[in-house]
């Protein structure tokens, strides 16, 4: 069902595919893949984009937090624009398509556009985002939030682990720290945001599916368990008497698996730690983290609320004393239904069939929504892996991404 | 139904802890209790012993590994001898009955005997081993084990913390390495070995009642399980995509319980790690350790086999590997089937009814069941708790203690 590809598509893959190799020599590490916010590399980066955004037809800027414009007019000038893009900055030892791939698509796309002459009712805008990985100054999606303007000031003072505060950075980037707030965009402006981005997750590959489109991104809560049990001779206690917290904790561990499956949420149970953690001794403090995400936040917390109560059951049943605490709190983002719609339509039009999924990673469009509908399409990477250098995609499904672009963005001027 | 005590019982069962808390003075730290074998602490308390055992109409020697021995002849001289005892080493930060109790009550038993001029057909010998913990050199049971002529040469070679040998401490002493052999008795000079000592777990106190009659010692083994998954993003990776080590792992450590229950053992899982170890990433690698014990081999050993059948099932079900292996095994000891009988009658007698239980914890009697039948009387011990300072029994206790191992031995004169 997939459309067959002229023999320009397959050029705009490979070109696509080797852009990113180019971006991937942008390093600050000789070794692997490692580029960071307001850094020289970052600079080079969206010099880099630049150029190819200029080549593409657009009008090319560098705005007040260092992310990279540009911008192509639709029929009329001044139109609101559709915003295209992703983030050019990565993890420390990061794959080459995270974040860059939605960049170089976008630029691509209004590449095709350019040689075709063709000009929407909307202007198309393409974003490099500077940061979103959060690697420099422990704040996540800089980038998005300076052009959303919900920048808070006190992150200036964030330093990075040299020591240099962020407002520090801006200025050695060639930026001002008094001027961020003209990083920032109007509602009025934007008619929506779409990104393109790697699935990071194995849904899709384990779907035989090269695409598929993001109902929400995940809303995430963190909470600390404790189960206090009664330490013991593991020869002399017999097993009616006892108190183990480990295996009430391992009943909880169980019931969180069944409880997510039910209530369609992701949770993970990643650290536990065994007190007093001798292999003769009845253990009597387990601790354990549990990280739960959900594209909806009442799904999630009635998921949690599950947990907890199952927690209580099984503390009470096995005569063991439980406490647990949230540190960690993040809300779902929803994505446009309407953008859903049109990139289902989209992917179903190019690729036969359609998966809608949830995005359990963070992205840029979570500071976007803030500021007007957002959009994501997601690309197959295999096994599922991602912040690691083998991390890897397929030209094939680069095209195909490229196409579903290009017929939204053909089915947005029809709206 | 308990036999109305006369005073003297009291004053026995009073005299029985002054002495346990006299022994507790004998101690290398001044604030807690810590008394190692071949230590100058252990001379004292032969010395202390050796007194008590005089003055209960008893010969009295140290043997050639240090166990403080003293013998109440029979009707006849060089009669085989029942022989009663048990430790006077403790752990580091011990309590003060552990293994003293089993040697003070067996002389007041003798001293009841000889005020009374009461003579059996058989002698009574008691025994205080100089070592059944292993704390100064690692190795268990050495006093027992001199006793039954089941030291082994190299033994001599270990070194405790300060570096001198086990060869050089016996010289300290005043004994010989060369020697050793004489501590050795033969089969036929003995009838038995009864030993008193405290449960070390809750049993009793659970069921309410002061003694209970040994079946067997536990055997045990050992085994590490380690369970290999796939690491992912939490938030990326579907429940139904998961291969988590981590709920495998649990889901076998729910299985160890109600295995453990269905086959009347005991089995503890008392360290686990887990990595990563991160919030928010599906572990990979999950090891932990297996105790199991029970009183019969074959019984210990069929629980094991539905345990690792059970890891078995898990790890194919969720597509993880497992691997497991044994690195510890002690064969369990059983007591002897006329003396739990006999013991069993006079518990019945004294307390009105009986309790009969494994024994978790290792005994000198393993090492005597080598050499004769060996039969072991468990007082009650305050919450279970031993192997610490708050170890704590009740006089009324040591009293219907004493009046058992009385009828005990009118019974064997019976037999």
């Amino acid at each position: 069902m997939s459309m067959p590809l002229p023999r320009s598509d397959m050029e705009a893959g490979i070109r696509i595919f080797e852009r990113c190799n180019e971006l991937a020599h942008l390093s600050e590490d000789t070794d692997a893949l490692t580029r960071v916010y307001l850094s020289q590399q970052h600079q080079q980066a969206n010099q880099r984009v630049g150029t190819w955004m200029r080549d593409a037809g657009m009008q090319v800027w560098q705005d007040a937090v260092g992310n990279i414009c540009g911008r192509y007019e639709g029929m009329k000038p001044n139109a609101p624009a559709l915003l295209l893009g992703s983030h050019l900055d990565t993890v420390r030892n990061a794959g080459k398509y995270d974040g860059m791939l939605g960049v170089i698509t976008a630029i691509e796309l209004v590449s095709r556009f350019h040689q075709q002459n063709k000009r929407f009712p909307f202007a198309i805008e393409v974003v490099g985002f500077g940061d979103e990985e959060g690697v420099r100054f422990g704040v996540t999606l800089l980038g998005s939030r300076g052009l959303t303007g919900s920048w808070e000031s006190h992150w200036l003072d964030k330093r990075d682990n040299q020591g240099i505060s962020l407002a520090q950075a801006l200025r050695d980037f060639g930026l001002a720290a008094d001027q961020i707030d003209q990083a920032k965009r109007k509602s009025s402006d934007l008619i929506g945001y779409l990104e393109l981005h790697i699935e990071q997750g194995p849904l899709l590959e384990s779907n035989d599916l090269a695409l598929g489109v993001v109902t929400a991104i995940n809303g995430a809560k963190r909470l600390n368990f404790s189960f206090k049990g009664v330490a013991g001779h593991a020869g002399t206690v017999p097993m009616s008497l006892r108190q183990d917290a480990l295996v009430g904790a391992s009943e909880l561990i169980l019931a969180v698996e069944s409880i997510a499956q039910a209530f369609e949420v992701v949770a993970t149970v990643g650290k536990i730690e065994c007190l007093p953690g001798a292999v003769n001794v009845i253990p009597s403090d387990i601790s354990f983290s549990l990280d739960i995400r959900a594209p909806d936040n009442q799904q999630r917390d009635a998921a949690l609320w599950e947990i907890t109560k199952a927690a209580k059951e099984i503390t009470e049943r096995r005569n063991l004393t439980l406490s647990y605490d949230c540190f960690y709190n993040s809300d779902a983002t929803p994505c446009s239904v309407v953008l859903q719609q049109k990139l289902t339509k989209a992917v179903m039009a190019v690729q036969g069939r359609s998966l809608s999924l949830a995005s359990g990673a963070g992205h840029d469009a979570i500071a976007m929504a803030s500021l007007c509908d957002v959009g994501m399409l997601f690309v197959r990477c295999e096994g599922g892996i991602s912040h690691n250098p083998l991390e890897a995609i397929q030209i094939e499904d680069i095209n195909l991404a490229l196409n579903v672009l290009e017929h939204t963005l053909y089915s947005l001027s029809e709206a």
